[in-house]
């Protein structure tokens, strides 16, 4: 199909046309990936590669475009209940009637492909309601590569015409973060007794959170988790302190307070200028990665196996790692 | 001091030295952070750099070397135990008669610097040890930052003679995983009811994993745990099946299986030749991590704020990521 084709019916909100514009996206980080490990590279499946380029470009300046849409981050350890929860607002979005899309950013395992998509099973409820998007995206790429990816998923979703795009991670390490914080606003869940807050202050992700939820609150430990949490976050000193929030996202209970507690956080970033900063930050990196991407194909398309040469000469002392990256750099020439 | 100088002393095993050499190259990646974020870059703090290029070039080839240090990865979800059990391996491979390196990677907090250190004070019992190195290195940086340096502290750590260096993770994620996989031998630990078997698939580990470790093993649901992962290693058509072992590692039970597995694996490395295999792509990774953090480094110096220009024009729909992308390398010439 004809790419200004596809990009128009994806603007009409068919999710077959959105669909496919993420696969697009999906097979460029695969390729990126794959060429990681042989010596080809995202430059190697030029096809793909230059359909995706025409739809971005189309995306990005073609046409009227809607209004922004709302990113909301989901982030927090495995088995916190982000699925849940996913699913949860989702639900609490559609009855405002927004339009939802769901971003979910996946790693796989050729181990267990199988086994994960019990988790997708729940959401799979809203598989017929034209008014939610949801694809999730694999992690399997090289570092960065979601990095890479998940700014062009989101674009295709915004100009489906979601109001609201949930972006949730599976992990609680540095990437999984950097993902997260491509939203507007991120949520960090939590459970008690699962990852209690040192634990997930360890992960890092403290730091990143803008709501923080409290999940399978009707469990023993959830005052205890409340309490730390509240410690931590009357350190800060930024503006907006993060609201700690308890659900039971199975039940739906504490999902009134949670809307709120997102509402609250838009309304702080319009306010600020925050939206405004975090949407060229989104932009800023979006061009860098797909700048580095591309540089990292060159090195290994244009110049054949040199990085394996170089490698060699390091492994026999006979390069230093700062040299053999000025050669590499000096052969982009 | 002298740059040569203090390579000397690490190369005598001198802990000062060897801290201040690790400490050279965690500023790096601090600096690289800092730079993604204000404009200046790795390139920024230039005597830093400098001299961490000059330190890397005389330890890459200058003097005799000794033998390749074994380099053991831990990873596994926040709470399983991995700072236990790498203490049990401390202890294990002293009594042995080796020198052993730590290089715990451990994403620290503005929040909770602090209350991390709990878990570290464990292993102050090898503090006055001359024959065991740790070093904590932050994972703050830059995503992809420390697929950079973790290579550069193990060279650091193999100079002062190190036979076994063990790199301890935090977080289940894409990054943690990568680091983990700059490993000769890439240890996974679970524990029972904290991270079952899928939830380490969904973290994506276990593909990575050459041992699978089950700690904690005196508590509940340790057989179901163990029968899990059977039945997912089981599907492995690779050469190398990774063996189950199953711990208590604050008691130090199963630690005898556990060097058993190590070293089934060591042999299966050297006899496969996946040894070198490993070592030579540790190299490429580490030169091209170095190039293209270079790059980016003349990305934000060189052209000013070409990269806030790029991403207001594309906020503001006059170019694509792509042409963005594309202006951006034009610009490096």
């Amino acid at each position: 199909m004809d790419v200004r084709e596809l990009v128009g019916q994806a603007r009409q909100g068919r999710p077959r046309a959105v669909a496919r514009l993420i696969s697009l996206v999906e097979n460029a980080v695969e390729n990126a990936a794959n060429g990681s490990q042989s010596g080809v590279s995202a430059g190697g499946d030029r096809a793909a590669t230059s359909a995706l380029r025409e739809a971005m470009a189309e995306l990005a300046t073609g046409g009227a475009r809607p209004h922004p849409a709302r990113v909301i981050g989901l982030t927090g350890s495995p088995g916190v209940g982000k699925s849940t929860s996913t699913g949860m607002l989702i639900r609490a979005f559609r009855r405002r009637g927004s339009t939802v899309g769901v971003l979910a950013v996946d790693p796989s395992s050729p181990f267990t492909g199988g086994a994960l998509l019990g988790d997708r099973v729940r959401m799979q409820d809203h598989a017929t309601d034209p008014g939610v998007f949801i694809r999730s995206m694999s992690s399997r790429g090289h570092l960065g590569g979601l990095a890479w990816a998940t700014p062009q998923a989101l674009r295709v979703l915004e100009a489906a015409g979601c109001d609201v795009i949930l972006v949730e991670t599976v992990g609680v390490g540095q990437a999984e973060v950097e993902i997260a914080r491509l939203a507007d606003t991120t949520v960090v869940i939590l459970a008690p007794g699962m990852g209690d807050g040192v634990q997930a202050a360890k992960a890092g992700i403290l730091e990143v959170a803008d709501v923080l939820v409290v999940n399978k609150a009707d469990r023993d430990g959830v005052q205890t988790t409340v309490r730390e949490l509240r410690t931590m976050t009357a350190l800060v000193e930024a503006p907006w302190r993060p609201p700690i929030v308890t659900t039971v996202a199975s039940k739906a209970e504490g999902v009134d307070d949670l809307l709120a507690a997102l509402d609250k956080h838009q309304a702080y970033l319009e306010e600020s200028g925050e939206a405004r900063r975090r949407r060229l930050a989104r932009a800023r990196d979006e061009i860098e990665a797909i700048a580095l991407a591309q540089l990292r194909s060159r090195f290994a398309v244009l110049h054949g196996d040199s990085l394996d040469v170089l490698a060699e000469r390091l492994l026999a002392a006979e390069t230093d790692p700062y040299a053999a990256a000025d050669d590499l750099i000096a052969a982009l020439r």
